[in-house]
This record gives C-alpha cells, sequence and structure tokens, in this order.
C-alpha cells in the first residue's frame, strides 16, 4: 500500500529475456521520489517459458504491491536479428500482459529517448545514466544496486514522468509537426 | 465446463498481430473431436496495445471457459524483418501469459511442423489443412469457418493432440540422436 502515500505512483520496467530491471517511483506535487528498484535475473534458468512465467509473476507481484498508476517500458525498436527480437517481443508481451490485466496504461520508450531524458544525451552510458539518477533521486550511496541492469528500469519510469510534465502538445518527437498538422492556422506566416 | 465430458482438452492458438485464430479440441480415448473454433479480428483496431488486450482478455476468457489440460501455439521462428517479428513476439507473449497465469502447460509448434502433422506436407496451403482438418474431425459443412485463419489455432491444437500419441522417446526432431545419447547401450554395433 506505499502507493497511497503519493499522488502517482510509475512503475518502470526494463524487460530482457536475461535480465529484467524495474523501478517505483512516486510522485508528490512536482517531485519524485524513489520508492523501490530491482532486478529479476534470468540468466541461471534454461527454460524459455520458466523465464516469462518469472516475469510475469514478478510484475504482477510488483502491481499488487505497489499499485502503480502507470507503467513506463524500455522497448528497443530495433535488435540484431528476428531470433532475438522475438524473444524480446515475447518478454515486453508477458510484461504488458501483467499490466493490462490490471489496467495499468503502459508507455514505451525507446532507449535513447530515456538516455536523453535522464542525462541529456542520447548516447549516454549505463554508468552516466546511473550517476545522474542517483543524484537526482538522492540515492543514498549504499542504497544503489551494484548490477546497473537494475537502473535501467527505474530511467524508464522517471524519463515517463519527466514527459508527463511536459505540455500535452510539446510531447514526442513528433509533437510540433503533428501540432501543426492539426493547427494550421496557429503557424505565423 | 465443457472440458469436463473429455479425457482432455487442448486449446490450440495461432496469434498473430492482424488476427488470432484458436481451436478447442477434446480427447475421448484416442479420439479427438471439435469442441470449439473462432477468430478474433485485431485489423480494425489501430492501437497496439489495444490488440494485445484483447487478445490477452480472449485467451483468459477460453481457458476459463474450456479448461484446457494443455496449449499449443503455433510460432513461427522466422520472420521478414525485426519489427514484425517484435510484434509477433509481444502477441504470443500476451497469450503465453495468459496460459501461464493459469497454469497451463504450452508447447510451441512451426507452421511446417503443423501443416506436416496434419496433410503429411509441410508446404500445404491453408486450404488443404482446412479440408483435412474437416475431414478428420468431421466437421458438418455449415460449421467450418468462413475464414480460414480460424483452422489454424485448431490445426495446432490437433499437431499436439497428434505430438502426444507418439512414443515419448520418438517425440521431437532431434529425439532419435538425444535417445541414442541417453541410451548408448541401446545402439546394435
Amino acid at each position: 500500500m506505499e502507493g497511497l502515500k503519493h499522488d502517482k505512483v510509475i512503475i518502470g520496467i526494463d524487460p530482457g529475456t536475461n535480465v529484467m530491471g524495474y523501478g517505483i517511483l512516486g510522485v508528490k506535487g512536482k517531485k519524485p521520489e524513489l520508492i523501490a528498484m530491482g532486478v529479476l535475473k534470468l540468466n541461471a534458468m534454461d527454460d524459455h517459458y520458466m523465464r516469462l512465467h518469472h516475469i510475469y509473476e514478478r510484475v504482477t507481484g510488483l502491481i499488487a504491491q505497489y499499485l502503480p498508476d502507470e507503467m513506463a517500458i524500455e522497448a528497443p525498436f530495433f535488435g540484431k536479428n528476428v531470433q532475438s527480437m522475438l524473444k524480446l517481443g515475447r518478454a515486453q508481451g508477458v510484461a504488458i500482459a501483467a499490466a493490462l490485466a490490471r489496467q495499468v496504461p503502459i508507455t514505451e520508450y525507446e532507449p535513447r529517448k530515456i538516455k536523453m531524458a535522464i542525462t541529456g544525451n542520447g548516447a549516454a552510458s549505463k554508468e552516466q545514466v546511473s550517476n545522474l539518477l542517483q543524484r537526482t533521486l538522492n540515492i543514498a550511496q549504499d542504497d544503489m544496486p551494484k548490477f546497473l541492469d537494475a537502473t535501467d528500469g527505474l530511467a524508464a519510469a522517471l524519463c515517463h514522468f519527466y514527459e508527463s510534465q511536459k505540455p500535452v502538445f510539446a510531447r514526442g518527437p513528433k509533437s510540433w509537426k503533428a501540432f501543426i498538422a492539426k493547427n494550421p492556422d496557429r503557424v505565423k506566416k
């Protein structure tokens, strides 16, 4: 019931087939704060369905525990090959299903977009993203995870928070174009 | 509660992002029979998450209604491009999650394998598969679906039934090799 202390709770997920990172962010007024973050290691499991089951169960459990209002997922749109993309799609699919089952709205962000939102640099390293997260959310060094993958989910959640603070017409990379297309009379000539 | 009349109920799913076909097969003794088949058309929905939600809800509903013991899914391993494979993976993922949530064991089959099992020809047309299904399961012409996609899920279920009738050591393409590896003393020299 941690969610009740906050105006809004955002869950961020980075679903992969080897590691799933997650972060829970609470928003009080306009201030985001860390509620929880962690990682689900799947490497040790040989069975693909076992991995998918673990992702589904964990995301379902996190939603039941933290009652998030919104979910952000890190979703790469390009991959090395069709095989790995199918597996990634399945991992995303079970995480998405867990959210859909609880009517949690989902927004997806490309890795570049998340790095850009957190650090101002779309090609930032994992260390840079992690450092900025620690500073922005005032996380004590002892509370920082040993594995950088754990911060990827939290980064998606914080990216989503930043996006939600923007005026509606400024959201997304193509929004000016879209805004102008919808409002041609608002363009000064 | 249709499932209680049968020794075993198999649900077959062909999850795609435009159309999802499904078939429910009941097994009495060694005889498979049709319980239900249908199709979920997703083309009309623009929103990707809406489509995924519909797949998840429908599969969840079918499992609740027919209480299948096992699920078979048609799962292509190769696709045109990484984009379409990611989407296909997500569609498969939400269908898989619906089964995992109810502890229904899942087996996946490549399209070629399913066509081979039903018709004896891995490159059979949809019409040939549909005709063989109709004959094998004694389906009245009026009960055959107008859209051939609907028979794809049923074909996956029937393929799974055939596989389950095989002796354990003969299942799967690599089973002889695996059998020999496990039982080196059974090889005649």
